[in-house]
């Protein structure tokens, strides 16, 4: 056994000793300290757990000595004896690891009763039937929790005694029923254990103890901690404490308080009392609680104590506290207390008020506040309260609340939505194509793709609610039904969805307004005074990017060109330049494009004046933009029975076209700064688009910072060839004005090359943005959909991979490349700009790594951007906390 | 000019002075120094031009001085004026690189020659004949070279000349007709220049010299460069020097000799001579040349004097030498040495009897021979000298000559075969569906893809003659014909093709068996004696096993299971295996392959007894061994239309398994260790039957080496639980047999994740071997297929890769990550063995990179084996002389 202390009295514990005495435990040794009414007690210590789960048995046996020392000492102190003849002492066992772990076993209450403390028990308190069922109930919490026998056995013993007795409620039975339902239970446990209950209280306690021990690797406890990420080798601490009895009658009961609103936040105790119970007969449904207030009126004093307490142990605990207690015949005792859990708002509102009560600082109120609980704030949600029928469930792609119209395909949803109707749109999954549809929807439901499918990156770019991969929906697009279980709906009809929850519900759902409450503007603001990080958002669109300034945003990380080609009238003219079967007819398709594309970044830039506006050059293949094979060939063939030969021969042309750039690959194909220098014009065309832009705000007083940003680029030399394209036609435009147009002229690192070459590229970008969407990618040789449909998940449950990359950037490969990357940019080019546009941008694990990477700003999806501050915020207090941290990870 | 020496006699020069003098000018420097009768001169550096194409006219005017002073020394030491009006002084001016330019300009003869000096010529010979004729073609060399007048104008002159005086041959001209010619060209040079043709001597050779270094940047020297991955900043060196001539009457002549058969390497020289000639009148088709032993004959001191000169000056090179020679009124002059041009057996040849001889090491005839060379050493030829008709020309995918009749399926391809026909297989281009008929033809010939599509690889796989991307082959495969220009070929039809030369010819031609000469034995036995890296080889098949023992594998590098599966009755089990609709379905069919893969490994383990077998468990996607959607829609409605039904619905089965199994990116998606982690079945049937192979065998007393390796990790914890499958299955195996099975595990590193997280990845696999194809894809983020076919022959043709990465490694990036691997992979496990499969394992320039990283093998193709081995030989040799390298190399 070595040295080591395995068992700790409550009052040689201390708060700080969590990870030895477990959450419970050291909570208790923390009251006590401070001299709250705790029952006393120990804890045998979350390593004892975890050496008898490695050593056992010999382990086990080497504990027992200890055990009955602490029992000895509890004993002289309550001057009981554990399960005496006389006035028997009676303990709780509970369960408590350093994170709560509602896996595990949990409590047994009552322990040290048998056939003859009973006796004891009831000559003492002078109320038998109180005695005997206090037994009754140790037994069937012990049968059940320790000897692993069925609840519902019990019960249903229980059940047929109280049938015989004419007894509706527990409460009705008496001594004399009680005593035959123990008999019943006695012989229940012969028959299932090929033993007899426990009478030794010792060995029911020693019991006891192993059981929680061994709870710490039941199945239910290792699913809990995959799924929660909690290490294996924590161990839990077990806690046996004297027994205090609500259920002493009028002046007794037991109850849990919130020292503030858990739901709102507001500055009063919160919670629920049950007057003359134990604490279990709240799960058992015998009797509604009280609101806690109800105790003011009935114990004033214990009341007032009990207030008093909340506001002592929040201020100890510098947090709101949930906290357990019970009141025997008009003694308060404390069981539990522990921060309590809150909904978002609360959470914003608590952390805000603290700060202004003195409790805690605003950078602590910053490291409190959970990024995530902001997405849930800024959308519009389902009322979890309201009644609905769950159709189907699918990912939760873009958070937010959509009821309206089903429709199937995008010129419908545009058709409908420019009647002013609302409607969403159902698609087995969406392309480019859909882009208009997408516009015009208040949400996006598909049958397949994953997180980070097409249509949850458009909608989340969008802000829009989407749920993705809802396998459960059978679309039938041409009969313009699909069918979820066993109803089917039909174009027209009206669903709702929670694309932050991914379900879907039938017809009209009430829905929950976002709020931007003072306490929400407080704390953004205490984040922008902390973050070094500049947050900047990914938008395409003028009202994308005056959003995204609403919401905090420094400016645009990533304006993509190529969404701008999609609606109907410039597809059409997109689509001739690529067509174009000579170099002037493609000319004047690029001539027909440019003041479109001008007038889009005159917009953008606008909306966005004085701040950096990063535009990508065009980057998806050709082929996004022209129809399918199947269409066109369909298309053909109708054209041609209706006898119109020139129609049917020009879809074939294009059918040629399409074919001729189809790609095995096309992730890894022609497109980005591949087709910018195969394609020379468009580049050119954009960049004048983008420089005219320039010019014209200018003239008008407007500062503007135009970035341009070239795509996939992987060998300097790419980055070379098209630079001087850029500079070219810049200057061109210059000239042409007679102005000096401002300009910076960078580079997304994309693919691995581009991270591991990057000195050379430096000396051609004056910036890198990471664009881990794709570089998680490459750096995996993951397709981000098919891995998602096909084996991501699988890995993720077996833990082959710990998160998906594709949301939590992977620190070790992709991570390196990042690091290698700032690392040795910076080296050729001190002053290089490095900010990453990815999906990563926006959530808050990846903004730490980030952080310790040294970049200089992330951007994300104009909704995410308040995440981003915050969490962005919290990693820049991290680091300042954690120097060691920062020099590795910048300089690693 | 500061202080550099831009102009050499050719006293001052030596052989040594390449860079500065270039390869002619060294030459004639170090034959010079040597005593040999070299005519006197100078050579302007290479520098000097370099300094020119910089600074222009201002340094070209610097120059004049120096250039009069050499020519006032070389007119001192010949007795004679440049351009004097009595015998006067004439020079030639050349070009001369450090590197042979044959786009450059080459020579002006001549020089000097004026309206005056052609007088005293004619005095001085007494043979005004000469004298005309010799100041006829300086201007005609002239004002083509210097002046830019095309050669056609000056040879349409001469003809109407020739035909007004009735002459046949150019000699038939008299004076009088030699002096209207120049008239001619007077007038031509005064029409096209707007001047005369320049009269002074002085201005004759500034003209000429800097028409040397003009064309240092023309055109043709720029495109010759970029083929030949020749520097832009070399420059060219100018020689001048003192006129011979061959055309002075019988005892005069010129030739050219190689010191060697320059086609067979036999130790006799070899060469040309034509009497009373200068060195264009070869050119010119006047005469035909004699051999140069007619030389013996004619004026045998002379001919003792060559051969002399020929022995000394290959002793003095140390290597085969072309020599060209003037003889001019009984005085042999040399104007030129060079290492000779050779055919690759002579090139074999001369290396081997060279280190016979004393001459050179063994270790420098290794080095000598361009490992290329042994590719067309190694297969059958067309014979160049046959007549034969091209068709078309495509890329050379795969080398070797076949003849046979053209097919347009596989199944086709299979069925003849079996009838014991050769055929030619021809399609758009291939799929693994088509394996058994790449198995049945004699070559494949395809109208699509690059150098690496599916059909090159597999060809070169197997040794097979194969050219792709053939596109002006336009296939009609449901015709069965395919068009070639006017050429239409039938199914049937006999076609020849050449996979090194990559061109097609109508009907049969003769083609020349491949022989290893005792040379190249020899030799290789040389290289293996050096070489430090091992040389496996890529091979699927017992037979291609036995094939790389003999080309002197050591090893199988890369087993690929997957074309196992390919032939019809092995897939019709495979296919079942994949549409199993329940684990008993699937485990039957794996029950059904197993003794099938078990045979395939006995072959392959016996036939490499003794040696490693490196085993890749299935690699690729799945769908790949299912029919394509077409064919199974279009089989389906065929099915349903002739009222089968229940053949139609298992079609549309069969289809909808394949639409489940469709990818956006197959390169990245549902494949290699995903597969096999996902559906696990695979994996330990191929374990179980590589290890029940290996006691079968051991049970017979045959050494065997299996090593198991798993595909496409990029997750240690991939490889971790792979390994864990792969441990346990070959245990059961030893239990099962009672016997000990020797076994490595191993992984490939083909993602950049993988090497970005090699040691931790170390941790699990005793081997890795770099699959740099798919590395090189996914690093650049470029689809092999769609990359060549899409961009990538733009981007080499625009410098902005300088080669092709599938070919040669990139050493910045992808090479960056291998080097990485094998440091952190070597560093966690130091007896971790290193090795590559790629394509680059057979590459010359990236074998010298893989020594340089410090790899303990390369594994090829096995017909690239004795290439490889080489190749390793001369990286070892290199890297020896260069520690500093390797240290960089091992180490950075």
């Amino acid at each position: 056994m070595g040295d080591a202390k395995w068992i700790y009295a409550f009052e040689e514990g201390r708060a700080d000793m969590r990870d030895i005495l477990g959450g419970k435990g050291s909570a208790l040794a923390e009251m006590t300290s401070i001299g709250l009414p705790v029952p006393p007690g120990f804890t045998l210590t979350a390593q004892a757990c975890i050496e008898y789960v490695r050593a056992g048995e010999p382990f086990f046996d080497a504990l027992r000595e200890p055990i009955r020392e602490s029992v000895k000492a509890l004993e002289q102190r309550a001057g009981k004896t554990l399960g005496g003849a006389t006035d028997p002492l009676l303990v709780s066992v509970r369960s408590g690891a350093a994170i709560s772990m509602p896996g595990m076993m949990d409590t047994v209450l009552n322990l040290g009763l048998n056939d003859e403390s009973v006796q004891g028990l009831a000559a003492t308190t002078g109320d038998a039937r109180f005695a005997y069922d206090t037994y009754r109930r140790f037994m069937q919490m012990f049968g059940n929790v320790v000897l692993g026998i069925g609840h519902d056995r019990f019960e249903e013993l229980l059940e047929n005694r109280k049938h015989r007795h004419g007894a509706r409620l527990d409460t009705d039975l008496d001594v004399d029923g009680l005593r035959e339902v123990i008999g019943d239970y006695r012989s229940l446990v012969r028959d299932e254990c090929q033993r007899d209950f426990p009478q030794d209280p010792e060995e029911q306690l020693l019991l006891a103890i192993r059981a929680v021990f061994d709870s710490w690797d039941n199945e239910r406890a290792v699913v809990y901690r995959r799924v929660h990420r909690i290490p294996d080798d924590l161990g839990t601490a077990v806690n046996v404490q004297v027994m205090v009895f609500g259920n002493r009658g009028d002046t007794s009961g037991t109850g849990v308080v919130f020292t503030r609103n858990p739901n709102t936040g507001e500055p009063q105790p919160y919670g629920e009392y049950l007057p003359n119970a134990q604490g279990e007969d709240v799960v058992a449904g015998i009797r509604t609680p009280l609101p806690v207030d109800a105790l003011r009126e009935r114990q004033p004093g214990i009341y007032q104590q009990l207030v008093d307490t909340c506001t002592l142990l929040e201020r100890h605990y510098r947090d709101m506290q949930d906290i357990e207690f019970t009141v025997q015949e008009g003694r308060l005792f404390l069981l539990q207390t522990r921060g309590g859990k809150r909904a978002p708002r609360a959470a914003l509102r608590i952390a805000h008020d603290l700060v202004g009560e003195g409790v805690i600082s605003k950078e602590e109120a910053i490291l409190r506040i959970d990024p995530e609980d902001i997405v849930r704030l800024l959308h519009r949600n389902v009322d979890r309260e309201a009644p609905k029928t769950v159709l189907a469930r699918g990912l939760p792609a873009s958070p937010g609340a959509a009821t309206g119209e089903v429709v199937f395909d995008a010129d419908t949803a545009e058709r409908l939505g420019g009647e002013g109707k609302t409607v969403i749109l159902v698609r087995g999954q969406t392309t480019p194509d859909d882009i208009h549809g997408i516009v015009a929807a208040a949400g996006v439901l598909t049958s397949r793709g994953g997180m980070t499918c097409h249509a949850a990156i458009v909608a989340r770019g969008m802000g829009k609610p989407c749920i993705v991969g809802c396998e459960s929906l059978l679309i039938d697009a041409k009969g313009r039904t699909f069918r979820a279980g066993d109803t089917v709906v039909r174009a027209g009809d009206v669903i709702t969805f929670d694309g932050a929850l991914g379900e879907v519900y039938a017809g009209e759902v009430p829905t929950i307004e976002p709020e931007f409450s003072s306490e929400f503007r407080t704390l953004m603001g205490w984040a922008d005074e902390v973050r070094t990080m500049g947050v900047h958002a990914n938008a395409d669109t003028p009202e994308d990017a005056s959003r995204s300034r609403e919401l905090g945003a420094e400016g645009i990380g990533l304006c993509r060109t190529e969404h701008m080609f999609m609606t109907p009238e410039r597809l059409v003219v997109m689509r001739r330049m690529i067509m174009a079967e000579d170099e002037a007819e493609r000319a004047a398709a690029l001539d027909e494009l440019e003041p479109m594309q001008q007038s889009d970044f005159e917009g953008i830039l606008e909306a966005m004046a004085g701040h950096p506006v990063t535009i990508r050059l065009l980057d998806p293949p050709l082929h996004e933009f022209l129809p399918g094979t199947d269409e066109l060939s369909s298309t053909a063939a109708a054209l041609r029975s209706h006898g119109d030969e020139e129609g049917a021969s020009a879809q074939e042309r294009a059918l040629k076209k399409v074919r001729g750039l189809q790609e095995s690959n096309p992730m890894l194909g022609h497109r980005g700064v591949r087709l910018g220098i195969t394609m020379p014009g468009v580049y050119r065309m954009q960049t004048r688009a983008i420089f005219q832009a320039a010019a014209k705000l200018i003239e008008r007083g407007i500062e503007v910072h135009p970035e341009v940003m070239i795509p996939l680029v992987g060998h300097v030399r790419e980055l070379a060839w098209t630079r001087r394209l850029v500079e070219e036609t810049a200057r061109q435009v210059e000239k042409e004005t007679g102005m000096e147009l401002p300009r910076r002229i960078g580079t997304m690192i994309e693919v691995p090359r581009a991270a591991l070459t990057a000195d050379a590229i430096a000396t051609e970008a004056e910036f890198f943005s990471f664009g881990t969407n794709d570089l998680t990618q490459t750096t995996f040789g993951f397709s981000r959909d098919d891995a998602e449909s096909k084996f991501l998940h699988h890995y993720l449950h077996e833990k082959i991979l710990p998160e998906n990359p594709f949301t939590v950037v992977d620190e070790d490969g992709v991570g390196q490349l990042v690091k290698m990357a700032v690392r040795s940019g910076r080296a050729r080019r001190p002053d290089l700009v490095v900010g990453v546009c990815g999906e990563h941008g926006g959530d808050p694990t990846s903004i730490a790594f980030f952080q310790a990477a040294g970049l200089d700003y992330v951007s994300c999806s104009p909704f995410r951007v308040p995440i981003a501050r915050l969490a962005a915020a919290q990693a820049a207090l991290r680091s300042a906390r954690e120097p060691a941290l920062v020099a590795e990870g910048a300089g690693a």
